[in-house]
């Protein structure tokens, strides 16, 4: 990131008390001897018993709350010979002048930023004001903070309009047949593969469709897992916040993750009152609910893989235990998705195998290399889907806020595989459904964790997520319900699966 | 449950409109022709204008607002031919004579109830009296419900001196030989097999330790699941209200769950604020969130079996398909548990098979008995383990929020399993781990979710959860850390984790 220029503006005085008679020439003399020493710029005058100072720091000098702070120490020494004392220290408002160059009035306007009172337009420079300034946030140097976030501002306003950027960058030969052109969940729900949970975007997969998910995984575990000797963890699925804070979710999704919030006590009795209502009535008051819980601990996972980044943090990691390659698939991740009907391609509840690796820059394109082989084998040979490829903005980038591709570097970034879903529609003009993910983060996570090595290696991480729904969505889509119709390769992972389904489980109506 | 004996007392008002002049004899002997014609004992007198009236009712009579309504519109008809008119029909309090026979005064002053606004003792009756009645409750009978909840809260009392049930029923004939007699979670945290994750009573399992996880999987696998025909589905993790209070979790341990809220709306910019102030200050104000949250849409997985049920609610299961046995591995189970350290063997995020089946009352407990057989053979021949086995209050009971077993027929509650730890001390007085149990609910969840079979066939409802950290814990604690060490017969699942634990993951200071 480019280094941000502005001026910081403080604006505070100081209350002289004691042998204080006006600002005689005597005092303002004493008082211009002391600022002459300050290498920043600063002004002052008195209004009564009030001197106001002000202290302006542009990025290379000292911070001006420190100046100003300095000035008050000098000033006390040097008034004490008066007999003259310094009280109400005070800083009034600090001001942010930002070169306005290319930004424009009419967006700015649009402009809210916590901490900033009002935003001006003045000879070509955009000023944040910033009133109520306490000292933990002044001494904190907070302030430096400010203009970041309204450049981040600015350029979500220029985003605004923008499409997420797509480059399609290959294609299968393989091209469907569509001898089965109905919607997968509509022939699941009437076979009992599954069946619609009571919570939005979820489903209770019968033993059906879970032998099929257990089929795939089986297919991933020879063809990926244990081929690229990935070993298998078990991340937490609680998220704490501090997690989320350092990869970005925590501001660049809030809206779309859960939260997990326990009681304010263990004791049952703060929900007597409730607990009575509902056996009374037989009705659940969900709105007294909130005020007997806790402030959120945390989120339930979203994107899997942020534990895994928190297990090394601060770690040298020796050379020789490189490469380091983890999956998890311990647990369903959660998203808030809008609402709206849709099918178990893309749900609220969701499971994913998560391959995470880390390692130095080459073995982490390498790896991400061989696992593209492998995906490729798996969807060219053995599963015969007529896919795709496409460059999009990278997954952490996009949960973090941002749009656009900013990082589009050769190696890093995030690769969508896509997969034509022949019930939605010529395939040309049809959405195609992304179905997993590759990506690599370079530096991002290491560096924001604190990631080393013990030697001089550079670590960067990479992460593919294989969505066990979006892997059968796909599958059902291109193949139909019949499992004797899936490709032959895949055969000998469904005898299971195969015997389940024919199985009477329930019937329904 | 015996049904309750109480008497249900309404006091009402109507205001005589019109043509009313006073209690004029002759209308006092209309309204007198009225209340004969009346089963329930009733009274009225006049205060000016406004009539009053008292009904009660028995458990077997009309219900005392519904006579009350009856009454007024006999006397609206009635009144009508003398051009008086009733206005204001209101109900200004009920309530709910129950007779105290064992009940102290002493008990009952501490209770309380929600709606009940005073509680009295008169002439050996407890009387609870409810004031500010709306029709919707008057209408739908919830004054019915007051006893019971009231009797409940009576029963809690009593049970709050008394120790949980516990009755030992068999101890295995192998002893532990205690050659390993320290504390597993701090040895595997020194040897990297899991790490303490920032998140209360929540651990990070390397592939150490899952490696482990997976060897008990595919023991049970081996020698439970496929053996008895347990076939594999994925029941949600995010619980609906509904289902709660059906299963009782939602009034019984409302403080040990953890709730689920989304944001309020999935526009982000109500998270603006929040951010900023991340941003700029790099502190997380967690105190702005609840006011961004949705009231809760459910809770995260608690018990693992409540899915299942609603999964079968209100359907005819033929006969022929009977019986269902499946089992759930798909994510962890939350609980929140008081504070404190303690080691893996007692955590807030744990791994669970959970086995559920539903059968004819023959067929559950044949399933049960064959499930202990399993589990006896693994515990006594392949894992050589020190156990024994204890009823225990159904956890059916005690996660609704009751601590005695008032269920404890031959074939119906719970059978925890414990094994002796030797870390903990002598074998006498050391508390032993629960690391699973077995339960038969009998026809609890088949009644609540009216589950029923298409021949003349009762069914019964059976499941029992096999904690992986608890099973690991055991094994540990009393075969030490060295895997070589562990049950020969189990040596053929320790293959992998054997390597795995070999390899130099990454070296902790």
């Amino acid at each position: 990131m480019t280094k941000l220029k502005y001026t910081t503006v403080i604006k505070g005085h100081y209350i002289l008390k004691g042998n204080f008679s006006g600002p005689t020439p005597e005092l303002v003399e004493l008082i211009e001897d002391v600022l002459k020493k300050i290498k920043n710029k600063t002004e002052f005058n008195f209004n009564k018993e009030v001197l106001n100072i002000v202290v302006e720091s542009n990025e290379d000098e000292t911070f001006a709350y420190e100046v100003f702070m300095q000035i008050k120490n000098k000033l006390r020494d040097t008034l004490k010979t008066k007999k003259i004392g310094l009280k109400n220290i005070t800083v009034d408002s600090a001001e942010l002048k930002i070169p306005a160059e290319d930004l424009s009035l009419e967006r700015i306007k649009d402009i809210k930023i916590e901490y900033v009172s009002d935003i001006k337009f003045e000879n070509n420079n955009v000023i944040l004001i910033i009133n109520n300034l306490d000292e933990w946030f002044l001494k904190n140097q907070f302030l430096r903070n400010i203009p970041n976030v309204f450049f981040e501002k600015i350029e979500k306003l220029k985003e605004a309009g923008k499409k997420e950027f797509w480059e399609l960058i290959w294609t299968s030969k393989n091209k469907c047949d569509c001898r089965f052109t109905l919607d997968p969940t509509v022939e699941a729900l009437k076979k009992g593969w599954l069946k619609k949970y009571p919570m939005q975007g979820v489903y209770f997969f019968t033993p059906k469709l879970t032998a099929i998910f257990r089929a795939i995984e089986n297919l991933i575990l020879d063809e990926i897992l244990n081929k690229l000797e990935f070993k298998e963890a078990i991340f937490p699925k609680q998220i704490p916040f501090e997690i989320w804070k350092k990869t970005g979710h925590l501001t660049g999704v809030p809206a779309e993750v859960f939260y997990l919030s326990p009681a304010k006590t263990r004791d049952i009795s703060i929900f007597d009152d409730i607990n009575d209502i509902i056996k009374i009535t037989n009705t659940i008051p969900i709105e007294k609910y909130p005020s007997r819980l806790r402030e959120p601990i945390g989120g339930y996972c979203y994107a899997q893989c942020p534990p895994f980044y928190w297990f090394f943090e601060k770690e040298i990691i020796p050379e020789n235990v490189l490469p380091i390659k983890w999956y998890d698939k311990s647990g369903p991740s959660f998203r808030w998705e809008s609402g709206g009907l849709h099918g178990f391609e893309r749900l609220n509840e969701f499971h994913r195998i998560e391959l995470v690796w880390l390692d130095s820059i080459e073995g982490v394109i390498s790896i991400r290399n061989k696992l593209m082989e492998c995906y490729k084998h798996i969807f060219d040979n053995i599963l015969k889907l007529e896919w795709r490829m496409a460059r999009v903005t990278p997954w952490y980038y996009a949960q973090s806020g941002k749009i656009t591709a900013t990082e589009l570097i050769k190696e890093k970034g995030t690769i969508d595989y896509e997969s034509y879903l022949p019930y939605r529609g010529p395939r040309e003009s049809s959405e195609w459904l992304e179905f997993q993910n590759i990506s690599i983060h370079g530096d991002k996570f290491v560096k924001t964790f604190k990631i080393k090595c013990n030697k001089d290696v550079e670590l960067w991480t990479g992460c593919s997520g294989i969505g066990l729904e979006r892997w059968a969505v796909t599958i059902i889509s291109q193949y139909g319900m019949d499992l004797e119709q899936w490709p032959s390769n895949f055969q000998p992972y469904l005898k299971e699966a195969k015997q389940i389904i024919e199985t009477k489980l329930i019937t329904w109506p």
